[in-house]
């Protein structure tokens, strides 16, 4: 057994746990953290819903704030929230410490660039590593949803997109829509995937989305007074490639909400909801 | 206007906010948190739940993690959440910085013990100032209930049944009970209250519903698998007063769970719900 548990909270009937493991993917010591619902046994494995969560955060900030357990143990869907990038002192980081670069901003690619290639491969961890090391250990199917915050929500929208056999369903909360024309992205994506800007589409949920004859439902909220609403996150260049698609597409501007837990606080039980009916937990 | 509002976050349609402002009766300035529902306005001034947070606890613990917010915009209560200690480079600390005296760690008394007497006043604090500055700040009436966790549910159960007119009805998280007989109280009252034992009963909650005929509607939980519950919560003090008043007194062990806020945010939905009934909003 390489997990090694570091903590356990019941919560709503369920159990809030963290683990530590060595990721051979990362080539360090990652942390996650799994809630799982009162449902959830050997007998009846359920579904997990992927967290990925925004720059600066760690597994803890969603499982704290977000108050998502509360509709976790109703609906009967595991949650897990892995840490924002690898970690450790032998992984490198920005030189001057900055918030969305390094440590805490992996942007969930995998890094090509020195020296950000030895440890940075956050994609291929969320979208094998850790999925395998979660079915292989806890009392979850293979029923897959993503979601995620900001940087997060950039995550999930283009792991999502990028695997639709994986993932049933796709949620965000204020995503970073089209990194590669924002200064987050475009700073994130120089440093681990070099110059090359045909490189950079491959993570970047606009150019994934616009070839796409059809794609998994996909439901994003987004606060009208976010601060990073116009300069990084444009949500209209995503939803502007939609309007010709049939499949379900919603994005909700929230009058009034920002960029914090208190707005995903506000509308996860939507979030949650919708991917419990794309997993047939819920009758449409 | 003595208020400097710091923050400003929209949830569940209403708004949390922090504000600074200079305490007269602690002698510093002091931080606090309101969460104002989308019903409250000046021609609908709402009810206010005070919460107290326990030991190294902000005003931000409760906001942050507890999830009651969703309760309160659903019922039309405030939430005010104030401090839990003087703030500030010149107030008192013990020598050690230990996390279970002064800073952090008021205890929600009126210390008469120097050092501590100079800003240690925080009964006077939570029952008479903030009170008179949240009722001519915001649209809230007079009706107020109180609730809190740990040194704060020992705040909650001593101010409430102290002031039965202020406060309609007291509902506590896992509430140090009996702090005249717990290690955390005996070093508290100690330090801030002398070595007259006879000065300490005005802040036991046992020594206080001892001797009253009745009292306000009383709602505690208590988690099984709590790691203070034997050494310095000591429920089971409390509750065996009771046996023979016929006012409401709940409490509820609660198999498995633990002190920390996921336990709280598990049960606040019941505790938002009692308060309500009481205070008129619901019906019985």
């Amino acid at each position: 057994m390489i997990l090694e548990n570091i903590s356990s909270n019941k919560l709503f009937e369920g159990w809030h746990k963290q683990y530590t493991h060595p990721s051979s993917v990362l080539n360090c010591e990652m942390r996650f953290a799994i809630y799982l619902p009162p449902q959830a046994n050997s007998d009846n494995p359920v579904p997990v819903m992927y967290w990925l969560s925004g720059l600066t955060c760690s597994d803890e900030n969603f499982m704290q704030k977000a108050g998502a357990q509360r509709l976790a143990a109703e609906l009967g869907i595991a949650i897990v929230a892995p840490d924002t990038s690898p970690r450790g002192e032998q992984v490198a980081d920005d030189d001057k410490q900055a918030y969305d670069l390094g440590l805490g901003a992996g942007f969930y690619v995998n890094a090509t660039q020195a020296p950000w290639n030895k440890h940075y491969q956050m994609y291929d961890y969320i979208v094998h590593e850790l999925p395998n090391l979660i079915e292989a250990n806890f009392p979850v199917n293979k029923q897959r949803v993503i979601s995620g915050h900001s940087m997060g929500g950039h995550g999930a929208l283009t792991i999502g997109l990028r695997n639709p056999s994986l993932y049933t369903s796709i949620s965000a909360f204020s995503p970073i829509c089209n990194p590669i024309n924002c200064p987050w992205g475009q700073k994130a994506f120089t440093a681990y995937l070099g110059d090359d800007h045909e490189a950079w589409k491959a993570y970047d949920s606009c150019e994934l989305l616009a070839p796409l004859s059809e794609h998994q439902p996909i439901l994003i909220d987004q606060g009208s007074q976010d601060s990073f609403l116009q300069t990084q996150l444009k949500p209209e260049n995503l939803s502007a490639l939609v309007t010709n698609k049939t499949n379900y597409f919603q994005l909700n501007m929230r009058e009034g909400y920002d960029h914090s837990y208190y707005f995903i606080s506000s509308f996860i039980e939507s979030h949650m909801r919708f991917h419990a009916l794309n997993l047939g937990l819920l009758k449409k």
